[in-house]
């Protein structure tokens, strides 16, 4: 849907602030708590979990992240989605969210109807709850931001802990998102995640977003070269090697597990667990002159992945 | 400062995307705690408090918040005072925050430099880590979204609480928040708000941003009339009695006192603590038959607020 109009009757700038503000709480439903605890109040007061919170932010911008061709819906689904695998990134549980609104006046209020109701379809199928939020006036945009809080497991996932030898795993495909319809339809791998920070054997983790030629360095133990096998690469329908590196918007789970494990057994486990989700082993970190040896590895230096600013 | 350039060479797309998140981290220094505590993995691990936590989200747009008028330092401080302002509502104590930047590629690296040691020297004032964030390009716009995370006290001051009778108090002043620089100069009412949570006779708490007229609705009981005293107005140099309702960006404190209260002991504890602080009763709930009888009340109908959509 074209989430603009010049037919001002149907725009949010004649619905005007506060009948916006109401109609955005009906379309978000059960997922919005009564004030304190939801949207109304200076801020949202939340039951302090013990132990530790995550906290995540990324937003969906028009012309970037969607366009007219992509449902509000689903526009809605992926903000919250993209923010979910940020958690699941971290072995996390997500609990509550707000969304910071930005906007032209002549955005269509049934574009935004379509968006508040896919957020709050996919909130509720991961049991989170939209505490709160902002909607600013801003000419020739359309984009929103929404801040995820979530709470940690026993053990937190970071990128960091990886080491000389580790196995390189993906979880799913890669590649070919845009076209496929995997940007707005994927699913953010939380129980994954969960799984994944129960094992000892999982060193360091995080979440493929930008395209794994990019995403890998941040895993990379100093000193190692991500050795990752081409013809390894778990392929999404229609990509290639350059798309299963490059595209983005995988939202794939990538980790690191040691050296030593018996990862026959590790992926029997997996299976077991998740027996629809392919978990794939695509390489190890090798010290730079072992790697540069074998003709199948790939050659990083010549992949780029998603870069936010051009 | 003009955020945006033809230069190349002096914006952010020439820095690209990695070196900017490095240069971002730098400009905040010591506010932004290492990794995974603060910026550089998938989430921000907190250390959860007991008790209740508060959220809040504003943003500062370009053309609506601030221009080119407006110092980058300045936006910066302006972005988390007035979430802070939020936190303040609620008698609450800030913690930590995470910031969604929306950017044309133009943008100057000079501008984003300024705006972010701004953010960073206020961040340190108030005692607030800004652990998180990200960054998106979005053609045309400049924006900066803040969530800000508290601590809630032993008590969480609402806007709902208020009974026919209480008292109407403001602090400060109220009007004239632009030509006199207040928008950007403003303090955060935090220790105000901390004290009034301590004080039983106070039943409802908000800050007024979009200017009294408006604003006052949300703390107003069911049956009753805000009957607000046009000459007790506390009149910010330059403001009239239509700008201290109507100009809004005045971060103050608006609050309702039991009927039942001596007020002069109130106002006595008030000073001993503020010096400082302007606090004024400018009026009390009434039924709307009684409210009707005084000349001397503002008749709310004549005044409008901000509006966020136009």
């Amino acid at each position: 849907m074209q989430p603009f109009t010049t037919r001002r009757a149907d725009t949010v700038a004649a619905l005007g602030e506060e009948k916006l503000i109401s109609a955005i709480r009906r379309w978000l439903g059960n997922v919005n708590p009564a004030p304190p605890a939801g949207i109304g109040d200076d801020c949202a007061v939340l039951t302090a979990d013990r132990g530790r919170t995550l906290i995540t932010v990324d937003p969906v911008v028009y012309g970037r992240h969607f366009d007219a061709s992509v449902s509000p819906h689903h526009v809605g689904g992926k903000l919250l989605k993209r923010n979910l695998s940020d958690i699941a990134a971290m072995g996390g549980t997500p609990t509550v969210a707000v969304v910071s609104l930005l906007l032209d006046a002549r955005t269509k209020t049934d574009w935004l109807a379509g968006f508040y109701r896919g957020l709050a379809s996919a909130a509720r199928e991961y049991g989170v709850k939209i505490v709160g939020g902002d909607v600013a006036q801003a000419d020739g945009t359309l984009s929103a931001s929404l801040t995820l809080i979530g709470r940690a497991g026993p053990r937190v996932l970071t990128r960091m802990g990886a080491r000389v030898g580790d196995w390189i795993y993906v979880t799913g495909q890669l590649g070919n998102s845009l076209a496929t319809g995997h940007h707005v339809a994927f699913r953010p791998r939380l129980a994954e995640g969960q799984w994944l920070a129960t094992r000892r054997e999982v060193r360091a983790l995080m979440d493929v977003s930008d395209g794994l030629a990019k995403d890998v360095r941040a895993l990379t133990p100093a000193s190692t070269y991500p050795a990752i096998v081409a013809d390894a690469l778990p392929l999404r329908a229609g990509a290639d090697v350059r798309g299963a590196l490059e595209d983005g918007e995988d939202y794939e789970l990538l980790f690191a597990v040691a050296a030593r494990t018996d990862t026959a057994a590790f992926e029997r486990a997996w299976n077991r667990r998740f027996r629809r989700v392919r978990l794939t082993k695509i390489g190890r970190f090798e010290r730079p002159v072992a790697a540069a040896l074998s003709g199948s590895i790939v050659d990083l230096r010549r992949y780029r992945g998603y870069e936010h600013l051009r």
